[in-house]
């Protein structure tokens, strides 16, 4: 397994496997990779002959006050993770290289990106875009691969890859979970004992909303009253948002109906986790 | 040569020839081509094994109340001369592909577009940075070939490949001009008799400038000014801009060192021309 932070190693190893007619997979990553990410690097060596790991905790995407300082990094157990998936690369760049001190250009995604976590996060998707750009331009995958987890993430990319003709495949993979439920997160490290007890309503606040769906319910305003009431029913939850929108232009909708995500953040203390359903009706 | 409005035939095409281990030169243009179009086609030929030509009005880099819609289009004429000139290719796409009802997505460059055609056309550079990742996407080039007469798009487009780590080597060729000096632009055929006589006066306050500084001034405010005072000699010439900045940022600078561009934009009447010399001092 190549370790690089060099975006030449990178080029030139791609472009070598390409004229030897080979698939190349991308998963880009913050690492900290946990089970979540370990599916993704699975579905790429099942569909690819190359899979590529990119581990880059890209400072656009954090807000002056969130916790791009404090995020949790451990560069060598993520790469024994990837070595046991069987990644081909590890692509390792730096903050000097990707941002130089001349930077000028970001890519963003109009309309989708001022929802959910976008309203909370207002810089947050233009970072994201951006640096998933500049990934897509040096490694230059057939396929990349994301959770849908970051369901908006996926459904931006997606738009965006869509709109500038990137001539890659994203394809969004299930969430992982904990045997309690608790979506798998890099994040969950934060939360303390009594905290990480009362996470797991997350899930379970969406299985009941699924459940009403399933027997009828199409009002949004209802769903997302029972999802708050259950989540509120934790006393150390503190709802960010919890909203109903259509997957397509991620804006609010009042009935349910076609394909619809039920998207929720909620902190614990300093720790802000989401979770999400995707829905067909 | 092939014509064709097909993002599918394009990649296809592109794809087969770098296969073959083709270099691919591609030349992005509005159509209406004059010899000026022609020089970055003969360069493209020299540098490359196959010519992509490109010719598209591009909605977003006009604004609200500029000539989208009287834009001069002889898509036939344009082909005749791409074919003498040995393009291989010739991408014609239209509106409803490249932008969709739902299209969300912009590239833009801080800093650099907010200077000279930026500060009159404010959305401009957003929409030629958008649509050349676009099509560079589609066509996955080698190299690509400007025109030195549009300077401030060039060092725009070179940052924003830059940053965006495009695998693409931007060419910014010389300025070709009419006998008469007035650089050669597909507006040009906007202009009256006596506008087009007075035309001519661009070029030769940009002689006069040059002159000055190689005699050793160094003041960009006496430069401009003799700039101004000779284009206003003339009665229909309505000064947009005469600025003097350095190419690596676009802004204007007092003393003029290092490498700087000297950039102009007139109007005669409703046409709008622009003309500019790049200096190392």
């Amino acid at each position: 397994m190549i370790v690089t932070k060099s975006i030449e190693e990178v080029r030139s190893f791609v472009n070598e496997k390409k004229k030897e007619g080979l698939s190349v997979g991308f998963v880009p990553t913050m690492g900290y990779l946990h089970e979540g990410h370990a599916s993704l690097l699975k579905e790429s060596k099942k569909e690819n002959d190359i899979t590529i790991l990119s581990i880059y905790v890209n400072p656009t995407q954090f807000g002056p006050n969130e916790d791009l300082s404090s995020y949790p990094r451990d560069m060598e157990r993520d790469c024994k993770i990837a070595e046991e998936e069987g990644v081909d690369l590890v692509f390792t760049p730096t903050d000097d290289v990707l941002y130089p001190g001349n930077y000028k250009t970001y890519v963003y995604v109009e309309g989708l990106t001022n929802t959910l976590c976008g309203r909370s996060r207002p810089t947050h998707f233009r970072g994201v875009t951006t640096i998933v750009t500049k990934l897509f331009n040096i490694v230059a995958p057939h396929n990349a691969y994301f959770g849908q987890k970051d369901a908006q993430q996926y459904f931006v990319l997606n738009r965006m890859a869509t709109d500038l003709n990137m001539d890659i495949c994203l394809k969004s993979c299930p969430i992982i979970r904990e045997e309690d439920g608790l979506a798998k997160s890099s994040r969950n490290v934060y939360l303390n004992e009594k905290e990480r007890q009362q996470a797991t309503i997350l899930n379970k606040s969406l299985n009941e909303a699924v459940n009403k769906v399933k027997e009828g319910e199409r009002s949004s305003l209802e769903i997302v009253e029972g999802i708050r009431s259950t989540i509120n029913s934790m006393d150390l939850a503190n709802i960010d948002y919890v909203e109903i929108v259509d997957t397509e232009t991620m804006q609010q909708i009042d009935e349910i109906k076609n394909k619809v995500l039920i998207a929720i953040a909620v902190k614990f203390g300093n720790t802000r986790l989401i979770d999400n359903r995707i829905l067909e009706v």
